[in-house]
């Protein structure tokens, strides 16, 4: 999420939001379903947002403002036709009544005293948008994520032509996508993956079973065309994939005749020879059609050793363990899988490479640039790039997550404070309860397991009401354990100093328990769980 | 771990074992630090083993040895020169006495029945072997980890003579290293490291860290050549590097005059374009050298903006996300680095390719094939290559682990029977003791947190003694939760069902509360904790 604040004499006058994206968990945050904005610094600025303005569909831009709409003041909201129709499915299915407004590539908006415009960019899902902010204080290009594919798969080209245009008209500060500055040249087309899909049909003799990311409605379009062409018939698997299928066909960003399409259960019908199947779950998700498949726990499908998979995606940081783990099991059904480990052309990025990002910095010849959508290393590889078009490090910001920009109205660009944000987590029905030393505590149990040692004390009179107890889990095989068990029940009594009889301070108490057996276990065990000892007053 | 039997009539003669290595866990075995192999099926054959013969010195073929020597009877074991060092030292650290006998590449041992040789391999650490293992029932020839490079860094050549020999004389069985069957052609030759290394160097201004495996001796060898043809005095950091390297320099494996090494209290007299480290970590492992270098959390040295970083590695799979991480750090610190995700020829492969593989194939001519060493994707894919040279699927062995493979003397080879074997999880000093119950809490717990609901009952008459407490961790942010754990509580005493007041059977009580209290959970949180009931008697 960016925001955009104009303020004069220090004093806020207008908001402008760009995107609105959920995160990923990295491995470290256990059980931790998705990250959604902080929103908190704009809690007492709400009457100044005069929109939003979701660049395009991709969950990253707009899966997280069900989560922050109400909490935001339920700005007004903008986006290209699939971008909006994408973003009010997720408003729906949180009952949000209200609605993004399509706009169309030539609108103009005024969001306070932003005029936004849009140019059209190419990237793995049609209408992709980079956005022209003219601001009292100069031209902003908000190049979020694209490249440039000049022979995108619905002919639509990037808008190159606005793109100098802006430039001409003079720059002050572009912000572009950096995710792709590690490879050299130009991204290839997406035609590149049709090329490979026809290969990989004239050598199956089965059930042809494609996965791909299930927003990325162009491939899935490709994919659908192929399949056509080779006489076979096209099933759809996965809620995702329906669903994004289903609104992209109604809008007019798909298109073939649904007379190739079969329902699930009717697959059977058909000779395996004439199927293709177009499956979620190409990131190794557990639950995802594709793990069912390859499990055996699908109703409809299974796979056969004259089948064909075909993994369109490269595995996102993270999971390569659990793509790997499925494509072991697919193997082990005696299949063909196609995947990026044995061969090459099964996926293109959808960002720009360093040609792509260059072409797009030369064109526009902004005074400063702000590398966005990528990690550290990825903005210092880009620099190092951008440096070699002439720019110093004074002209290429290289802000943290938070960090504000300060743009003056004499045009000098400069980090000047920063926003304190943190990791809004989403489990189950949960939105923000899970807090750091949740986290922490998942952490530490995850590794070396829980003991809990429950005390049982007479209220009334301080004294013990019966002999500790020790319960653990994650930790040892409890039950060829007894002896190491029955030790630390010895150390928790020893640790307790009774007096008369008596726990005097609880606290105090409590804390001997924890060090004197954590003391213990560690060197008994060399392990290191949590451990909670519990004072129960009876 | 191999194990070959010899048997007559059924009754079993003789054993040799190849190797005992130490595996990795993944990413759901929680804390656990390392797998060692299941011997118990050798436990009531402990007097027909006859001895081990150890292939090379990497961890995953000798590492597990301290672990599992006594209870396999602690046969006589064999190594080439660096193999039989490197064991020994890893002995030496467990306090057994014993040792590896060291032989040459001309040694011909007899292991009971069995006659065993060496044939030199080229592999990342030197002395790595092949076996030729002649039985009554023909010679089996044991490919264990290798590639073919002509152009070694320590000048000695895989001894394809004898290759070729063994193979004119008739292989019944031949064992080969899988693991490269993805990638086309021949794996490089170790010398295209030394460019890349050369090339950085040439760049670099500041200090130089180079990091790569630690039993890769002969990439250090390299590193270190290289830093001093530049001028640059080195510095060793991590234990398993300083030992490799004392004791590869011992045994004549490292070459290099001690001039040039500094101690790492004494870099700091050195001009930082003199500096060249050597450091442990390349996997990105939290407590390595290189980790506290990069968090600012080492003794003796800092990351300043104008070093160079080289990884030599390529980070195994489940750890990409933690060299990711650590690259990222690095980054931070406004250091160049060197990676395989923006450069090529910074690592290649111990492994061989295709080229490799079918080259070893066709030169032995071996009447069955058994690939090893990779997972079932690679087996399948290394079968295809070798049905390109004319193999059936009969003759290419597919073998789970834990499969028999039975020679019989006419010479006919299949999988008969099967041992049953199990992950032996090494967690601190524990062997054994965490069963895949203790890691199944740990997974549970790890996303979802426990729950502990404690009630306190009167021993002598089935009371309640008080209220029930609810201990919570990794669950929900106690501190704003108290509404939930109240209505909690109360789901627990209505679900304990009192006659007259009294638990009548605990069990089911138990039951109860824990079922109508997940129930609860989750229809609240979307979540599904481990919850364990636990009655305290007073």
């Amino acid at each position: 999420m960016f925001v955009y604040e104009y303020r004069v004499e220090g004093r806020l006058k207008d908001i402008l939001i760009v995107d609105c994206g959920i995160g990923f968990p990295d491995s470290q945050m256990y059980g931790v379903d998705l990250l959604i904005p902080d929103v908190r610094y704009l809690g007492d600025k709400k009457n100044k947002i005069r929109g939003l303005v979701f660049t395009h569909g991709h969950d990253d831009h707009i899966g997280g403002i069900p989560y922050v709409f109400n909490k935001i003041g339920k700005p007004k909201m903008w986006g290209t036709k699939l971008t909006s129709a994408f973003a009010n499915l997720k408003l729906k299915e949180s009952k949000i009544q209200e609605k993004v407004q399509p706009v169309t590539f030539d609108t103009q908006l005024s969001i306070g005293v932003f005029r936004v415009s849009f140019v059209r960019m190419t990237h793995s899902i049609p209408d992709a948008s980079n956005l022209v902010i003219k601001t009292p204080v100069g031209t902003i290009y908000h190049g979020s994520d694209f490249k440039f594919d000049f022979s995108p798969l619905d002919d639509k080209l990037p808008e190159i032509a606005k793109i100098n245009e802006v430039g001409k008209s003079g720059v002050r500060l572009a912000l572009i996508d950096c995710l792709g500055s590690e490879r050299r040249g130009f991204t290839p087309s997406e035609q590149i993956v049709g090329e490979t899909i026809e290969k990989e049909l004239s050598h199956a003799s089965g059930k042809f079973i494609f996965t791909t990311t299930s927003s990325n409605i162009s491939r899935i379009q490709l994919a659908i065309e192929k399949a056509i062409a080779s006489g076979r018939s096209i099933a759809f698997f996965g809620r995702s994939i329906d669903q994004n299928v289903e609104e992209a066909l109604k809008l007019g960003y798909m298109r073939f005749s649904r007379e190739h399409i079969i329902r699930d259960r009717d697959l059977t019908k058909l000779p395996v020879s004439k199927q293709f199947l177009i499956v979620a779950g190409s990131q190794g998700q557990p639950d995802s059609a594709l793990a069912r498949i390859a499990n055996d726990r699908h109703r409809y499908v299974h796979i056969a050793a004259t089948d064909t998979v075909m993994f369109s995606a490269d595995a996102i940081p993270g999971n390569e363990e659990d793509v790997e783990e499925l494509i072991e099991q697919i193997y082990r059904k005696g299949a063909r899988v196609s995947y990026s480990g044995i061969m090459e052309d099964l996926h293109v990025s959808g960002h720009g490479s360093q040609g792509d990002q260059m072409l797009l910095v030369s064109a526009l010849g902004a005074d400063y640039i702000w590398p966005i959508g990528g990690t550290y290393r990825h903005m210092m590889q880009f620099r190092r790039l951008v440096m070699e078009l002439g720019y110093d490090t004074k002209h290429i910001l290289i802000p943290q997550d938070g960090a504000k920009i300060d743009i003056s109205r004499q045009g000098e660009c400069v980090t000047a404070g920063h926003v304190t944000l943190e990791n809004i987590m989403i489990d189950g029905l949960g939105v923000g309860d899970v807090r750091d030393i949740v986290l922490r505590d998942r952490q530490t149990i995850a590794l070396e397991g829980i003991v809990v040692i429950v005390v049982p004390v007479v209220q009334a009179t301080g004294r013990l009401a019966g002999e500790p107890d020790i319960i653990s889990r994650g930790f040892v095989y409890m039950k060829e354990s007894g002896d190491l068990i029955g030790r630390m029940k010895h150390v928790v009594r020893t640790s307790m100093k009774l007096k008369k009889g008596r726990l005097m301070n609880w606290q105090f108490v409590k804390k001997e328990i924890s060090e004197q057996t954590a003391e213990f276990v560690s060197k008994e065990t060399g392990r290191y769980p949590l451990i909670v000892p519990v004072v129960v007053e009876v």
